[in-house]
């Protein structure tokens, strides 16, 4: 098959003039900055300071469509990765990334996804030092998948994990929940009928030094992004062997989220999240930290939804508007695939 | 449409149950290690020893076929990342996994790469500490992409880069040229009436360190993988500002892989290898790395096949074994796609 002009080729993934040639007029352009520049296999940095641990993790992003209301797959990429290492308490300092591109994807969507992710990257101070480019076949990829990793330091005697939620303390989130996974619905399925909603993409190491800032007993961070609020809070329940029990109606939800859900048949409890943090402190710091994560421009509406118990069963419960409760599982179908 | 038993559905993808069985029964299990066993967003690593700096190398991996004479896309991913960070001359510590499954892939094939990418982890002594695993719909992928991050060590003083070639270094390679990209087209093509190839997938920090050990002043490491030797040559004359020129005379290349090349046109200098090196060193120490190189298991075949000129339009020449020259180009096509 024939490209078009201006679209990315096959030979862009080869390894040759092409792909140098892509790699110079797109992602060092718009990356600028010195460890790229070297064009070697990887990047030389400087090591953490005395002391500090490093923090590792990896996404690989997938969403569809590649553009939405609020971000783009390529700012998406940067945060959901600048998030994973600032819940493990940790200062990100790096990303890398790996992009699989489609035969035929149109260079201008490459280019504006490629400008998001420098931006983002640049916001948030985290530099993109090393990456890769392959390409595939027009009908084996979906236009771009980005797989970005994060490199951070944690500073000395910082533990923060899953594990360390306790009986007795306070469950909070930092905002509204749903916003991007609806956002991300809505424009898949065309409901143009129904109030817009804007994806919460951000990066969230800011509010996460904020929380950490208040010398608060924190235990566990999180950023609920796929499988949303419901599925964060089992993983915690399991790693620590606790039950949780959240209060429905303290869950922030905007109108327009809890109408679309309601539209899709869709439970928001399940739905992905991109800027928003689950936080589990002591009992007594969580007033502390409520007003900290409020006094953040990216944490106005966080809320106080419930607490850790002791169960055997590690159950997450919710006490519904109603006041009956509830059990709410682990999600157990593909409610919203490609999703981030 | 209905998934098949005993395949990747997209709920394996969405975060929830079905991904957190996936991991546990498959990553967990297989990649074995207690930083993926505690199950947070990211993994929490000791820092390098004082006055070691990081060095940090991504790629992803999108080769097919899947399986392949001599390994599967898992080792290879594996090894793909480990040498990148090798050939910075830094020690690879951790790894991290990204995984882009698509929908219908076989268990048994996923199950089978991933034992194969733990049993090359294991062997390089680099943990697969992180992770992620996303899953697209029937068509939007192919089978399983993997992009692998590396972060290593980088002793003090150690000095490598593309850019340290100088006139009058020697090149040398470590081995036979172009059988991973053989043993790919071989496959793919169905040759089955040519000799076998078998790729040379293989984790070379230990080869490197053997080279690094004997002191010697190596300027530049590299593995010569998609675009082959030539293309790496041209990267490192145009990040040094040098010419190169080389022997054909001197390069290693099997009878199985010349034979693979003539008969479907095409230029083993440009064929990937992924267990070679390339490496530059002042002329004086050269007898005593390819020694060094040749008394490692993975060294053997290694030959000295150039040295660097001053040459302002950093051009890579080959002088012939009929005596002539001729311009080594960057390669300009799409030579072998989905390679690695």
């Amino acid at each position: 098959m024939k490209s078009k002009p201006g679209t990315v080729e096959l030979a862009h993934g080869a390894g040759g003039r092409a792909t140098a040639e892509l790699v110079a007029a797109l992602f060092a352009r718009h990356f600028d900055n010195d460890w790229l520049a070297r064009g070697d296999d990887g990047a030389v940095l400087p090591a953490p300071a005395p002391g500090e641990r490093l923090v590792m993790a990896t996404d690989s992003h997938v969403v569809a469509p590649l553009f939405f209301p609020g971000g783009d797959i390529g700012c998406l990429a940067v945060h959901g990765t600048v998030n994973d290492v600032a819940v493990m308490g940790a200062r990100p300092l790096w990303l890398s990334a790996a992009f699989i591109l489609e035969e035929g994807l149109p260079f201008a969507d490459l280019e504006r996804i490629v400008a998001s992710m420098a931006a983002a990257a640049h916001a948030a101070g985290v530099p993109i030092v090393t990456g890769d480019t392959k390409v595939v076949e027009r009908g084996k990829g979906d236009g771009v998948f980005i797989t970005t990793t994060g490199v951070g330091a944690l500073p000395p005697g910082r533990e923060l994990g899953g594990a360390r939620a306790r009986p007795g303390d306070a469950v909070l989130v930092s905002g509204t929940l749903g916003d991007h996974g609806m956002a991300i619905m809505r424009e898949r399925e065309g409901l143009n009928f129904t109030a817009p909603i804007v994806s919460d993409t951000a990066a969230l190491h800011g509010l996460v030094e904020a929380a950490l800032a208040t010398g608060a007993d924190i235990r566990v961070l999180r950023d609920p992004t796929r499988g949303g609020l419901g599925t964060t809070l089992n993983e915690i329940a399991s790693q620590a062997g606790v039950g949780i029990l959240i209060e429905e109606r303290q869950l922030p939800i905007t109108a327009a989220v809890a109408a679309a859900c309601e539209l899709l048949g869709l439970d928001p409890l399940y739905v992905a999240n991109e800027g928003k943090l689950v936080l589990i402190c002591a009992e007594a710091d969580a007033e502390r930290v409520l007003a900290a994560l409020r006094a953040h421009p990216l944490g106005r509406q966080a809320a106080r939804i419930g607490q850790v118990l002791e169960d055997a069963r590690h159950f997450v419960q919710m006490r519904t508007a109603l006041g009956g409760r509830r059990i709410v599982d682990w999600l157990s179908g593909d409610q919203l695939p490609r999703i981030c």
